[in-house]
């Protein structure tokens, strides 16, 4: 098995916010990152499959192909995007990084095969980064 | 004279935006950054003194006491914001990555005496970045 | 499971010294590593926590909670310090990247509940790294 | 146990191709990465390695003595050379990143000892990279 | 003014060969980068525009149009090519770092008006880079 | 004219002192760098050499023979060294980055003729960096 990884950006405005409570908590729980008028950031997401390299072609995926499947499946939607406004699979979501990476990784698992998808990791700063490996992990 | 440069870090949301124009020429001219439910980036901004190190201290400009004047002079009114709604010395100003670093500019280059600003950097991405050296370069 | 990481940065001096060897044993082993008056490095320090999210945080951990435990517990311990000398953990303990880890994960593991420590991850330079991921593992 | 990665840095020349296949279905499948003229890469690779530190170093592996073994086996076999023509232990195979790390690996497991050869990961560019952890992982 | 950077990445396969030289001179003068079998790099380019903001837009040049112009104008005749047999503003041109830049250089200055080129800087490692910024500067 | 650099790495302790004040002016002005036990850096180099491509090579100048320079004449002096005791010419220098750079600009302008020194810039951290120009610019 070879774990396969490719990374790509994007940027986006969000606002961590629980609409559940009043306004008073949300400040003071998620502080500046509640500010009403948005902020945002340059994501970095690192996408990684795993699978045994076919025979033929050295690949255990053609990251070409990924590269394009990332770009229809995904970046067309968060590119330049507010996650909490704008995205249909963050609705409903505290967009967390936590929650946003375990969200892109329900949209990529079902396209990958013959790979099997391993990891998201989704960098929100170069210094704030999370990981999803799935349910089972 | 030596140069020296402290970079800094901060992150806001913001939209590329002329209010003259109507919104289809904005949809037109600045495509995705015209989206109405805004962006946002994680900046990265370099600022650069010039001068002669002091005898004694061997410093063109103490680079912590830099790093404070960043923090209460520019980050506490740019981090998190949103450039357009949030930061004063944006208001009337279309804030293109060119437009906020000369502001930022005029924001900084009063306080830094005995040094002299040389110049300030601004990376909207990792690929994309203005340089501002005032109005006399 | 969510893996969430906070990367921060320090400076500090050390010296690799065995000191049940004599001199010439030192010097052959740990070569310009052994100088006696010291080098040093610009440390990066990833430390990352793993948990289920919060339902109403979307949190695994608040980062900016674990920047500030990193810095009251251990940057103000490390930072611009002698590993040998001047860092109380680290007394008795030849300062290897692999000893400091170690040490790092026993000052931070009781401090990150809810969440569980997963991994510390050491830079002492872009090209050396080391990673501790508890006695289990 | 701890693990302990040296990255380094090579460049090689190579061109994918599948010697079964006609020129036309090479071109098809891999497209520009095909050039009958070749084209190149500044490869990274980290070699990772676990162990227990020794008592008397605090080292599981002396980094310096790996930077010399990664030198002498590997580098003066790859860095400035064709993968396709010049190295022997990729002749009839094909130089996707998934097999060149895992040849690599094949080099390097039975060089390490004490410690253990944990992963190898090449990065073929910044945004494109593979990992490969032995056959039983 | 503002100088204005966008950077781009490609890779290519090169050798450094001087065709008046015999083989013994070649080798001698280039070493391992005169490979007959080429060797090759991920070049970074970063290419900086120097102009006044317009006032309408705030922009010296609307850096997407900038990286299409660099993807048509530049990128299609060098990524995955060979610098010396592919690329036909590089024949004739030893293709060294240097030589490569100017002619980026002379591919680019006429075709971003009503901005300025300002300078074309290429990495060929990111340890080993070289900056043109005109026949005047 | 092309710009040609070289970017090379080491690490050093050093502490900030000046030896013709007390420890209690020195403790207030210099903060946590003058600590007695000393501190660290991994210190990133670049230097810009300029001059003419030569006709023959290609090169402004041989970067292989420029790293072997760097190699004799200022790593083996530098790397894993006190800066305030070990280096021969900081004695008598506050080693600041800024003091630093200049000497080190001392040292290498003499060695790289035919081409010219243009510039030393010295990252003391990712985030604190100076450039020296010599003493015309």
């Amino acid at each position: 098995m070879v774990y396969v990884t490719r990374r790509v950006h994007f940027n986006a405005a969000h606002r961590m916010h629980n609409p559940s409570w009043d306004d008073a908590r949300n400040a003071e729980v998620f502080g500046k990152c509640n500010n009403p008028n948005w902020h945002g950031h340059n994501y970095e997401l690192e996408v990684t499959l795993v699978g045994e390299p076919h025979p033929e072609t050295g690949y255990v995926a053609d990251l070409s192909r990924l590269a394009q499947l990332l770009e229809t499946e995904l970046l067309e939607k968060v590119d330049h995007k507010n996650l909490n406004l704008d995205v249909d699979f963050m609705q409903g979501v505290i967009p967390s990084a936590e929650n946003f990476a375990i969200q892109i990784w329900h949209q990529l698992a079902p396209l990958v095969a013959p790979a099997r998808l391993y990891a998201v990791r989704l960098y929100e700063t170069p210094r704030n980064f999370v990981e999803y490996r799935g349910a089972s992990n």
